[in-house]
């Protein structure tokens, strides 16, 4: 077997060449903003001496532990942050919580509602306009070329047909060339990503959206091999977005209702809804579209959201159903018939010989092997992408360009390779067929005859499959043809995925897989009475369990793509033989992208070697944490913000005196308080001349939680007067009182687990010891430093007893 | 409209009602144990001055926060205690984790999935046996009757009829009042609160596993108005915890293998993968099974698990498979033909027309209605039936010997009100017939007639479903035989499920709504074209939602039992609206249930008003915690085991130096151990002469982690001698050294959310102030402490505030 699995050591250092490569490509972004360049600066300027002595200086050290928050999206080198889900309770928060009336919070139940009702309706009306414009183009398209064809103008149809796609395929990647990179590629790493916690920017902006949706309508058309799955995902999670902030950036709704939702926990849950919603519309199937949001995107999950996430794709259906209604009174152009089932195969007999079971296994171990060698070229073939990809627009579109030239020129030629096959009469389909549709494609052949080749090539991805999962049609396509379409679009497989335009990962493993499938059983012959479009079915399974190691979602949505129940323990079986197969040599296709563009994804599952490490250890490793006092000066907090990249510091009060005790001083950690609430506060001159606490009412009248939740605002806006910068603030009622800590001496794996299941972004650390002279935080963690990566950068002695491990 | 809502403060005074009731009962387990009792009880004996100066004293102090843990399972008062879901690191787990060869870790793994498979395997063949039993059982009881009324010998019949039900109650009411009392009802809600951290004791026991087999087959052959499905999921997880502690209680296999799994996470994931195996045979839905269990019962969920448990669900629904295919041969006596699918509605069509949006919505309102109605009756039930049973084993029997009666006669002698109805020359089946099976029971009527009530009540509760779904039927059945069809199972449903017998919660509520649905089918007459049988799937299905309150699993599941995916979007909307009118009367039957029995559930979401509580004020309001020192006295320990009932103890080490700087004297919080563990080192005389920490090498000779996982020990069970209470323990090794920890100013809504997240079972609280004489530990968190009612107890202002928000 050829397949080689690259070894976590190589995959490091892959990684290590992308991160080099960007840092030179975009230097103004990488290198001065590493925080401990930062601190560095800031140690050369001069500060307020009253602040160092209240407070811990800015010590210079030697950061060994890299948080770089950067990352590759889109081909384009990018500093990306973490999201706030924890809830950020506050004096303010706490205020206005106790304050909502009855009123307010059915008004914020109520609108949860009405927007997953209006992510499902629009995500489904979306869904239904990319298959129309999709199914009309491509339509007339291939209408135009079986003319030609008919006249014998061949060579005029291939540039015809070469010359339609290479126009498509020109609109789909200047549009996302030039307007927006992100919207290339299938977007689903990246969701899954922003659900784990990873703001990656410029991800669900309108732009980003129109793109996504003219795209991927082009390069659908164009014949290319991709699908409109994995975007329909991404179109539906920037309606979410977008609903969920009331419009596009720069234009939102100021309604008090929409503001309810400008935080990023509840902004996580709607998104959460837009991208089942989108699986749904992609293969109507409801139940599939939540259970996959549930696998594999989803890190955070309640059953409240549960039922929200399936209130959506049930609208999602109800719309694509009644325009299925519509569409089969012919209103629709080109528009097919058909129901709900997109690949129905439920007239097929299932019988359960134990012969059956050997090939069943057989095909549940060569998908799982095809599949993670389809991972592993899918890999190599990003990776020299992504290389060229970097050297600017013009590169992008030639490689988009070349790629829709080559699918083109394929689809049109390769028939003619096949031998034309004279139609049986018991066949119950009209043969030969000049139509779109129809299993007995005449092309070049004389009547009475037709070519099964060009049945599978000339026409759209989707009837492609629904002519290889054709069912009692044991007779109708030569081994060669399928053989010859199985090794075309293995290779345009592996080449199309990385252009810039927006694909989709579903429809090109299915066609693989299928056409794998009914190889497969071709060559089993007569061993079996299982039905060849079965084979192809259980091979379109396989192969997606082998790529994309999803279990129970595939299993359901293929239940819900074929309609046949019987199949569902033979599917169970093959997905489950091909996901253990390919799990001994590589990770999902998913997890392969989160990092080849390095994003900061942080896994359920915790290294073993983690445990033998305590966040104490990790923090020592780190600058030393930056507090601020309650009542800080204001000097001191402009130094802090201009000089460190930090998102958040700790709140520590000094000589405090301990309730219940007489004499007793202490320092107080009073909590965690953002940057973006600091910057609120110099914005807003909450300043005071003398250095005490404030009341509840004074805070109120100058911040209200609308203003509290924007965290656009940069420290670079605000300007602080130098008899400003003598007067102090009261950091107290801005301040989060409740952070998630963890004692020093707590290993990295459970720290870590505490990180992932609440949704945190920074995480204290305080000390094991209790006495005087104590600091009260010994360290932040952040999701960089609990990354296995960054971690063995910097304590290499585990990486070493790692390697160890893995050789004994 | 007549549903009245118990308020929460109503079922707080009742549920306090029972913890009187109870206390009163078993007086010898609740009084003398409570923990502040046992404290007071302390201070009274004579205690070590030194252990005393050294670590915190056993101060005497009024306890305002209950925390005893008692429960009502199975109508018995119980003592329960929580389970231990966090992983204890100790520094022999560390060395063990450190030393698992690679060996050990495979066989761990490979074991991991031969358990799931064998929990698969014998819950398939379990619930193979069952049905196998209870098709011939009732069949050929009901054989007998047709052939008694065919003789015209109506007396006689009744007579046989209501004996043998009478004798098949008896056997399993016998059983399950004097053998295993924790058998009786369905089981789900105790296994729920299982896998929410909360150990139910005798509820995975042998015993129980056959008392619920026989007791099932017993009580379903004998007409009762109970299912197999909640049964079989008891079945499912009794015998997943059985495999995996290998073997009953006292006949346990000491292989080492088998050990690795006696942990309370392993069992807790074997015990999940059991239940939804017990879902799928129950209604050979695997898909539905995986999700019934992720959505009702499960807590906690990983990824990893998901696929187990479709694993396990996979080999059930393969192991039916097989058994189908016997029985279709006709190997099984009166085993009924037909497949996987139970109640196959797949030859419906269905059109969507506008109209039909119309009675959709109204079967879904007036579902989602009757589930709050039959919640709220089935509660007034079940409060009286825990009155009568709490008098003694033979109120129970004559209990359940009553509902038996009384169910036998009305489904013998209703079927004489009904009217005989000639037969239809157009049916395609025989008609009448004398067979089980059919639609066209003849019962008493004369040749060629048919009486419709007799084929609903005449016959399992299965094949009852089966009649009533049956489509393209609407003249079968006349309005006035499904009203008293309706009635009658209203009145059943309410008074079976608290009789001392295995009963399922799924049947009754199928029945009930299936026959509400067709009713209503046949009210809305002629306005629709929506097919009766369509009608009672949908009522079916809605009474679901309004009872259970799920959404995406009774979707599946409806789907897998009625093999119609086009059904699938009105199904999601009658499911829906169902369970948002119902969740506004009161909770789910589950969480009823659980109520009564008082178990200490912690919901996924925290009240609004733990928000306003810190953790510091609780920890103020119960008895200060106990504390250990690193190395303590054995006289120390001792004393604290036996008069305390704590499970965990906090190790604070006094006058240590921090590292890093010269002479800060400090207290070090080392961590917790466990109860279990300190008897551990009493019984095995793990003593020093001096006091002194103690070398890896010297605790690894002296215990290993198979001993450790052991929890049985009582301290009673050791004998120290007057000589050695004098000597000391290095209690270090055996500390959990990476306890989760929160700060004294933590809100109890977000200590909720962290307690339930990483699965804990005490979460020790840190003060928010450092500084010389603040105490290392200031309080420890347990499940009782964080229940609503327990905290409401104590601060009495918080449900003031809470009333008044509800008034406003």
């Amino acid at each position: 077997m050829a397949i080689q699995k690259p070894t976590r050591k190589e995959q490091q250092h892959l990684q290590s060449f992308y991160m080099l490569a960007m840092e030179e490509d975009s230097s103004q972004l990488a290198k001065p903003e590493t925080p401990h360049n930062m601190e560095a600066k800031a140690d050369e300027e001069e500060r307020d001496p009253e602040s160092n002595s209240l407070c811990q200086p800015l010590l210079k050290r030697n950061t060994t532990l890299s948080s770089t928050p950067l990352a590759l999206v889109g081909a384009k080198v990018s500093h990306i942050e973490s999201l706030d889900y924890e809830i950020n309770e506050n004096d303010l928060f706490k205020h206005d919580w106790r304050s909502r009336s009855k009123l307010q919070v059915w008004q914020y139940i109520f609108l949860k509602w009405v927007l997953a009702f209006l992510v499902g309706l629009l995500t489904g009306l979306t869904a239904t306009l990319i298959n129309l414009a999709i199914e009309n183009i491509a339509g007339y398209k291939l209408l135009a070329i079986i003319s030609f064809i008919k006249e014998g103008r061949y060579i005029s149809g291939l540039v015809f047909f070469t010359g339609v796609n290479f126009l498509l395929t020109l609109v789909a990647a200047v549009l996302c060339v030039c307007f927006a990179p992100t919207a290339a590629g299938p977007g689903v790493p990246e969701i899954k990503a922003y659900l784990n916690g990873v703001d990656t920017p410029n991800m669900f902006g309108a732009t980003t959206l129109l793109v996504k949706i003219v795209g991927n309508i082009g390069a659908v058309s164009a014949g290319l091999d991709l699908g409109k799955e994995g975007p329909l995902v991404h179109i539906g999670s920037c309606i979410a977005a977008l609903l969920g902030q009331g419009g596009p950036d720069n234009h939102r709704l100021k309604w008090q209702w929409i503001r309810y939702f400008n935080n990023d926990r509840d902004r996580r849950d709607i998104i959460t809804t837009g991208s089942s919603s989108g699986v749904c519309a992609a293969f109507r199937a409801p139940v599939g579209g939540v259970l996959f949001a549930l696998e594999e995107v989803a890190t955070w999950w309640r059953s409240s959201l549960l039922w929200r996430t399936f209130f959506s794709t049930a609208v999602v259906v109800v719309v694509l159903r009644a325009f299925i209604e519509i569409c089969n009174s012919g209103k629709c152009g080109l528009f097919g018939t058909g129901g709900l089932i997109m690949f129905d195969v439920s007239d097929v007999k299932v019988s359960y010989h134990p012969m059956d079971v050997i090939p069943v296994i057989i095909i549940g171990i060569i998908g799982g092997l095809l599949g993670s060698l389809y991972n592993h070229g899918l890999h190599m073939v990003l990776r020299l992408y992504s290389l060229i990809n970097q050297k600017g627009k013009l590169h992008k579109l030639v490689l988009a360009l070349t790629v829709s030239l080559f699918t083109s020129v394929c689809q049109y030629c390769l028939p003619f390779l096949a031998q034309c096959r004279a139609c049986d009469p018991s066949f119950s389909e009209a043969c030969p067929t000049n139509d779109r549709f129809g299993n007995f494609k005449q092309f070049n052949c004389p009547d009475g005859y037709y070519n099964d080749l060009a049945t599978l090539l000339l026409t759209t991805n989707d009837d492609a499959v629904r002519n290889i999962f054709s069912t009692n049609t044991s007779s109708e396509f030569q081994p060669t043809s399928i053989l010859i379409f199985f090794a075309l679009y293995c290779i345009l497989g592996l080449i199309t995925l990385g252009i810039a335009v927006p694909s989709g990962l579903f429809l090109p493993i299915i066609l693989m897989g299928s056409s794998y499938g009914r190889l497969l059983g071709m060559a089993m012959g007569s061993y079996t009475n299982l039905d060849q479009g079965l084979y192809a079915v259980l091979g379109a399974a396989s192969l997606m369990a082998g790529s994309m190691r999803m279990t129970v979602s595939i299993c359901v949505i293929f239940l819900e793509l074929t309609n046949n129940l019987l199949l569902l323990p033979i599917t169970m079986i093959v997905l489950l033989i091909a996901k253990t197969v390919a799990d001994t040599f590589n990770t999902s296709i998913y997890e392969i992208i989160l990092e080849l563009k390095s994003l900061p994804f942080l896994d359920a599952n915790p290294e073993p070697w983690m445990r033998n490490l305590t966040v104490g250890e990790l923090a020592d490793a780190k600058p030393p944490v930056v507090t601020l006092c309650g009542v800080e000066k204001v000097s001191r907090i402009v130094d802090v913000l201009k000089n460190t990249t930090h998102n958040a510091f700790p709140i520590v009060d000094q000589g405090v005196l301990v309730p219940g005790s007489v004499a007793t001083e202490a320092t107080e950690l009073h909590g965690l308080i953002l940057r973006a609430h600091l910057v609120q506060a110099l914005k807003k001159k909450w300043f005071l001349l003398e250095k005490r606490r404030t009341e509840e009412w004074e805070v109120r009248q100058k911040f209200n939680w609308v203003e509290l939740a924007e965290r656009e605002l940069k420290i670079e806006q605000v300007a602080v007067t130098l008899d400003e910068m003598e007067m102090y603030v009261d950091l107290h009622p801005l301040t989060n009182t409740t952070p998630y800590t963890v004692v020093e001496s707590m290993s990295v794996a459970k720290a870590m687990i505490l990180f992932r299941q609440v949704g945190q972004r920074h995480l204290l650390i305080v000390p094991k010891y209790q006495g005087a002279g104590v600091p009260s935080v010994v360290g932040i963690l952040t999701r960089q430093d609990l990354r296995a990566y960054n971690i063995l950068t910097a304590f290499p002695h585990l990486a070493r007893s790692k390697g160890e491990e893995k050789d004994s």
